[in-house]
């Protein structure tokens, strides 16, 4: 049973067209014209395919494939439909239109599987709205109840719950959510590993885990002609030694974890002062929480002794640590083993960004496939996946689908 | 011949009042009503010491003693009556009222010197109208014409020509400026050397030069999870080691030089963004020439290390240079023999500040003496000098000045 790799494509060229800005990419915020526009043109494909798609209640778009027995939960197969400013095209909206494929293939071959098919379009995953990334799915697992909508707000001042009643797309009706014994996402890699060594598609073992510390080195802004070397305590040695050696962190780690100072500011800022006090934020990510807690602790003491060495004082924030997520080991399996029903090479790798599989798996379990970004870039408009890839992806999807929708283990 | 160290530093207090903030320090811009409230003070202790005082055309404040050959090029004993916002009593103000007190003690004493004194307050140093350094004494020089001043222009766009049309202080009439043979500054050293070890004076050998770079680490912005650690360009690993070493040259200079990077500015500046950019000042001070020149071409050099090894590219720019202004000979002996004809030891070191002398110099013989700044500290409130030593560089002025008065080989 093969996916219709030319349809995949064309139906991915349609809809990177719809949010085109003139300035380049894809604008398309969720629950704004461009979204109301690709809900209406997915929906119509989801027609095509003999399906009867809906908007749930916070403006997922949801198609289901009925299974052989409905009684056991669904088997989703998705992504998100908003972009980034100045996106691309496949950020997303390839899960979403892999799904489809899959299950129109299904369809067409006359396959029920036994649980149910679920496509799911997620409305706002990037959080240009509220600055939330993840939104809708933390909405769908219900982390946010309905009767704190109104508090969530945009810069404006305008809640989400505003926005939802707005949300309206002519002939897409309202529907329920299904209920779900698992998620699959085929998403970009927005990397560039496979890309690099021309890997096709990967399984994900597990969403890396995310810390981000807030380091302040304070010293003595002073006169930069007037105050001899021996005699300075200039912030921004020792948040240049620790940037350094954050780095250093990160190389050393072999592959397994990413390291980035991103903020680094410096004050008072003007050519003639010495600089007084250096605000950086280190971020580090890692699939293996052991190794994380390990680079976590190192930074605190790497930055101690970076102020004592240059006579500073030092402020250590740990503000922000999102544990790595490993994938469920049944639709890792499953995905794992479609990449060989699909015909290509097992492949298994973390993935370095969040994605809506990241929330989903704290409430069901949850699997993700990899295509290639070439050249690593994503949230660009020069953002690109090559043809045969998305459709190896779908493939894989296809099947990785067929093995949970029979699987007992769920 | 003793000055009158009371005298004088109850002049340092009650000239400390003008101009002083609520806020804190003191705030007298150079042609505020402040600084006309200064310049009436002094000029009325000026009278107090026999002289007649008077304003040049740029709104200088000078008074001639004459000396027993008027036709001989005049000594100025000065400095300046403006002050930084929330500045300090002493700096520029301990100069004009020690080059006030020694001419009121020759007066006192009866004494005529060969050449004419000149008791000299700049107006505008600290270039806080038109963001100009130095600008009275390069007015002083001629290198800038009067017919350039209406091209001068602070904030709203008000020139010099217009600052200077609306400066009057009653009684103060408007005088010719003396032809001047060399000019001689008492200031506070604005560092921490002599108050750190116990000095009460030096002799200044040099104003150092100050050179500075902007270099710009140009990477590639990328995302902070998906990149990995071999695959980045991050221009903060270039920047960072920039700075570190080019800290490790001034430490190396065994006190010859100062090294800062006052300016880095990462970009884009955001958790989760590999940073794209850097861009820094590296500014240089050093009283020998030789040596600045080594070392900016060992900042470039170094600058172009770090950016291969990270996989960045860099550009440097060498925009500013002002070359180390050694003391004149005559004035700088006579500086040195005074500290011993008032009772001090001898010693000599640079000034890591730029003065109204350093401008001076261009036209005509400058030395300089110095006293300490408490704490090094400067350009603050805090900004502090202890009577005996206000005395001490009073009467080691005297003493120069008398030299000078009497040298042939000016």
């Amino acid at each position: 049973m093969k996916i219709d790799g030319t349809r995949l494509w064309e139906r991915v060229q349609r809809l990177g067209q719809v949010g085109r800005a003139a300035a380049g990419g894809i604008v398309r915020p969720a629950y704004g014209e461009a979204h109301a526009e690709a809900v209406a043109l997915v929906a119509g494909w989801l027609r095509d395919a003999g399906l009867e798609p809906g908007l749930d209640e916070t403006g997922n778009l949801i198609a289901v494939l009925e299974g052989s027995e409905p009684e056991l939960g669904a088997i989703a197969l998705g992504s998100h439909l908003d972009s980034v400013p100045h996106g691309g095209a496949f950020d997303g909206a390839l899960g979403v239109l892999a799904g489809l494929e899959a299950v129109q293939t299904l369809r067409e071959h006359g396959v029920t599987p036994r649980r149910s098919l679920a496509v799911l379009g997620f409305a706002d995953e990037e959080g240009n709205n509220f600055g939330i990334g993840v939104l809708s799915a933390q909405l769908w697992i219900g982390e946010i109840p309905p009767e704190r909508f109104g508090t969530i707000r945009d810069r404006d001042g305008r809640g989400l719950d505003a926005y939802l009643a707005a949300f309206d797309v002519p002939g897409v009706p309202r529907v329920a959510r299904p209920e779900l014994a698992a998620y699959l996402e085929l998403h970009v890699e927005q990397g560039p590993v496979l890309d690099g060594d021309g890997g096709a598609a990967a399984a994900v073992e597990s969403i890396v885990g995310i810390s981000r510390t807030t380091v302040t080195f304070t010293g003595e802004a002073n006169h930069a002609g007037t105050t001899p070397m021996a005699l300075r305590q200039d912030a921004l040695w020792g948040a240049a030694e620790l940037a350094l050696a954050v780095r250093d962190l990160g190389r050393a780690s072999d592959g397994r974890a990413v390291t980035t100072v991103g903020v680094f500011e410096v004050t008072p800022g003007a050519t003639n002062v010495i600089p007084g006090g250096v605000r950086m934020r280190v971020e580090m990510r890692c699939p293996d929480e052991t190794r994380m807690a390990d680079m976590r602790s190192r930074v605190e003491a790497l930055a101690a002794e970076a102020a004592e060495r240059n006579a500073l004082r030092v402020a250590i924030d740990p503000w922000h640590h999102a544990p790595a997520v490993p994938m469920h080991p049944v639709p890792l399996q499953a995905t794992q083993r479609a990449l060989v029903d699909a015909g290509l090479p097992e492949r298994t790798m973390p993935s370095w960004a969040g994605h809506d599989a990241k929330v989903l798996a704290r409430a069901i379990p949850v699997g993700m496939l990899f295509v290639p970004s070439k050249g690593g870039l994503s949230h660009s408009p020069l953002e690109d996946t090559a043809a045969e890839h998305c459709a190896a992806g779908a493939q894989a999807l296809l099947h990785a689908a067929l093995r949970l929708a029979d699987d007992d283990r769920l």
